[in-house]
């Protein structure tokens, strides 16, 4: 038993698997949220208890690297650590493998700490959190860096008002949802044929219910993608995605 | 402890409310599934078992009665029973509580046995199936029956072909996610003033991926709404459902 690593175990149900029989991107993201949210509750540096001080984290960027999924009636294991802080941002990076400890990929993500009043990033070194207690876990991690995802410039495939099952419990568009709607903007045999073996986001501003989205998809290369999502009327980006099948 | 009855709890995860805070109905319809199978399975007529005479269980009629819906970081009990078997169909009845059980709503739902070669229905009396031996639990339940409801002859609100997170594990439009998209085709203003008092639905017809759907809805009254979606190539209804708000 690591103090620095967590390590959660989840049962694969096959009513949240795809027609591959296989436990779908933004399921297994979920996942790797509720890790994360366990590993930081119990160690004190959780929501709970930056809320205290009037702080949320909030996801900048994320990126999964799978070279398999998990099936139906499975039970997967997710390791996560918090890999380093630099100033305004903490990279927390996952191992995800099946319960007989075979890895099928990896995850990082990247949060900023703000300030509930101000909406501004923290320090996160002043925080006076114990989250600086639980860094250098000694676990490999592939050399994957998560970059800026250029915008894109094209005519949207779908223009989308926020509908009920897209708000979160905060009143924002929900980020697994971000991902679910992004991956549903390809064609369905695109997944028949291929898996996402790379997925990449970088969130950029909150959508809200009355926000009037358009989403924006662009072929890179024969398998890598970017996808945008933007708030139209107010000419902003809310996300960027990249999206490499294999 | 009784046999006839099944006993489950479920934790309420805040990551999966809406912004009310409350378990939206369709994750609560999820978790009705989950316990029927877990019922079923434990008492040997589940799937597994039915699946060895080449038969599966097939929903065809749902009816969800709530006064009030599940918070957040909260633990919710589902019990549920085999009511009674009418020759081609068996009705499954639940009660929902909290963990002191303080019942906050009612479901029913009623399932056909069908062979998976001629995919006809079959006399489940004549199964050989131990569901018998679980009939005559002696719970209370409201006086709520399962109507036909009637097709809709508007213009569709929405024209839709389903996506990859629509498709579940065999192949086919996710009976959770018809509901979903359902509850979407209302304003989301809706959710913020009332909420889902009664819902039920009929499934008619399996959708497929390459099936293009239309969506209608009818209000017949100011709380009271009607929903079909109909494989507008096929020119039939795929399913239909009843939405009461209060």
């Amino acid at each position: 038993m690591n103090a620095k690593i967590g390590t959660f175990n989840f049962e694969v149900e096959s009513s949240s698997c795809d027609f591959n029989g296989q436990l779908p991107l933004p399921y297994l993201f979920n996942l790797l949220l509720k890790a994360s949210e366990k590993h930081a509750d119990e160690r004190h540096f959780g929501y709970n208890d930056l809320s205290k001080q009037n702080k949320a984290w909030v996801l900048s960027r994320m990126g999964m690297y799978m070279n398999k999924y998990p099936g139906y009636d499975t039970v997967i294991r997710i390791q996560t650590w918090v890999a380093n802080i630099e100033r305004f941002f903490t990279r927390r990076c996952f191992r995800i493998s099946t319960a007989d400890d075979t890895e099928i990929g990896y995850a990082q993500t990247l949060w900023a700490a703000i300030d509930l009043e101000t909406r501004k990033p923290c320090n996160i070194n002043e925080l006076g959190s114990t989250i600086n207690d639980y860094l250098g876990a000694e676990m490999d991690f592939p050399e994957k860096k998560l970059g800026k995802i250029a915008a894109i410039n094209n005519q949207p495939v779908l223009l989308h008002k926020p509908a009920y099952s897209d708000i979160d419990i905060n009143g924002h568009f929900n980020s697994a949802r971000y991902i679910e709607r992004i991956l549903d903007l390809f064609d369905i045999e695109q997944f028949k044929e291929k898996s996402v073996r790379e997925f990449e986001i970088q969130y950029l501003a909150e959508a809200l219910p009355e926000s009037r989205l358009s989403f924006h998809l662009q072929k890179n290369d024969k398998e890598y993608f970017t996808a945008e999502i933007k708030d139209h009327q107010k000419d902003i980006s809310t996300c960027r995605a990249a999206v490499l099948f294999g």
